[in-house]
């Protein structure tokens, strides 16, 4: 799962710390799909990050990054999203904290349709109305609307990678837009 | 389960076609819980209707009404908040169909915790945060928002009847706001 | 949506008096996804049935059925799955009234993913593991267990009808289970 | 949050190196609700543990423990519900991974309604249907089932700590139980 630097590296821990904790724990994440709706609520359009991973594959991505400590799920949606939207976003978090589904990506390909190569993140996962102005930021590249058919269709899906194609449709199938 | 009137007698039957139907066939309705949100998304008020029954008793109640003919779940919704709340709400209908329970209301009490003695009603119960002005309308006497603290208090639950109060309490835990 | 006979003319109404009210009222149904589990409650195989509808066509289906008047949903549940699957199947019946999904079946093609000729359906879905004798009865030809894979794919997914292959992907996402 | 001895120790972090990372990391958990269902998915009894914390105070606690590194959400539910419960509960684990509600214990009292003094503990919490006999190991000293009224009472619930007594009624709104 690829997020930004930022994230890596928080204050809490160093490089050296974080990655000797994530060989031996689940780290909590947070993944969140952002949609566009009309106003009867209808998902019209999905936003997708460009981003480059680290090795410097490009691959489209769902938001996503860590809950640090002390901080509630529903303040990690709102930074993770500020951090790769911009601050006029205007995401409307979820009033409930039960996500749709929790993607257990693990280092180890093939235990779950999701896999992370430096650790075993377990994301709570929300999909998430912005009605502002989105800018990407950090180390995302772009960010692109796509509509449902587009979003579950082989050219999206196959950009990519580490299962969020998975959680997408399976965002999709939550509101009703899995065709 | 009171409502208005307009919505006891639609146009496709007449009242003494509807009471028929209604003797022989579960009626699907929508219950909306309004809710007033922070930035973060978590609920800082409840919306309750102080509403008068048909027989002249005076209660809170939720956002209610039948799904009609040809009509998504979704726009039944629009169009009871606005009926109920006035045209400049403006309520976010949830991006998925999941409700997050589904009220059986029997007219036996008993079966469930939910009442209706003119009906077997079936309601898929959402919770619906709105941001613009709420202006009851129609029966609806006034609208009063209350903390979740307030709303589950006694002095509030004892105000509801045919089990509202169950589902608001139910809505309240679905939230994280049950105390 | 298919469904056996003796539940499209129940006593409480003639099929002409029923057709009436499909014409001018939502009726509700549930749908079941019978699956198998192991364990640790993970879905190895999707049950579908072989179906034949009035017009002679032939199609993989979803355990489906009306909710009576008076019944719960539990119970409409129980009842449909005991006429399709036979006795000895011992559905699991979710703890929660709380549906997977709403699939929203229109007499129009096009308003939702879900579609039925004869009326508007509004059907709250449910998984539902099923850990015994499985023996189709009425009007199903046969009951065929596939794997979650086999299920999203192209064969199985063209052998259904009125939206079913889709509501059959959002289970299958629901569960963790799509590929 | 009390939980067995043995979770508090795994062989993968020394007591101290895990006090270390439970200051600076939230921790995954999973809670699970022990229930008795009827034929058709009906609630009628929730099993709490008497539990002794390591200060003395006993209190009733629902099941819940870490998920490890490596760890499946569900194969976690299994290993906790057999410490719990015994290996001959035969525990029905939920087929969706999408909790009823993820339950944020703070160290510090306030920010939510849940509290563990030790850590940052964020809980999945589910609804699991046991069907076998339910024999209480290791530190849990009883399991009692209560009926659903009981569970909401005033006696139950004083006897819970952390606000498990909240996630308790969360549980019983989210199987429409709540009185």
């Amino acid at each position: 799962m690829t997020e930004s630097m930022s994230d890596s590296a928080p204050g809490w821990f160093s490089p050296e710390e974080l990655d000797a904790v994530r060989r031996r724990l689940p780290i909590l994440y947070v993944n969140a799909v952002p949609v566009r709706v009309d106003e009867s609520g209808t998902v019209t359009h999905v936003g997708l990050l460009l981003r480059a991973a680290p090795d410097g594959t490009i691959s489209r991505a769902l938001v996503s990054g860590r809950v640090l400590y002390h901080e509630r799920i529903r303040d990690a949606l709102v930074r993770h999203l500020e951090k790769d939207l911009g601050p006029m976003a205007l995401p409307h978090i979820p009033a409930s904290p039960q996500p749709f589904t929790v993607a257990e990506y693990f280092p180890m390909p093939g235990v779950t349709p999701f896999h992370d190569p430096r650790q075993h993140a377990v994301s709570l996962a929300y999909v998430v109305p912005v009605t502002g102005d989105c800018q990407p930021r950090q180390d995302a590249l772009d960010l692109v609307w796509f509509t449902p058919e587009e979003a579950a269709g082989q050219g999206v899906q196959q950009e990519m990678s580490g299962g969020q194609g998975v959680l997408l449709r399976q965002a999709l199938g939550h509101v009703g837009r899995l065709i």
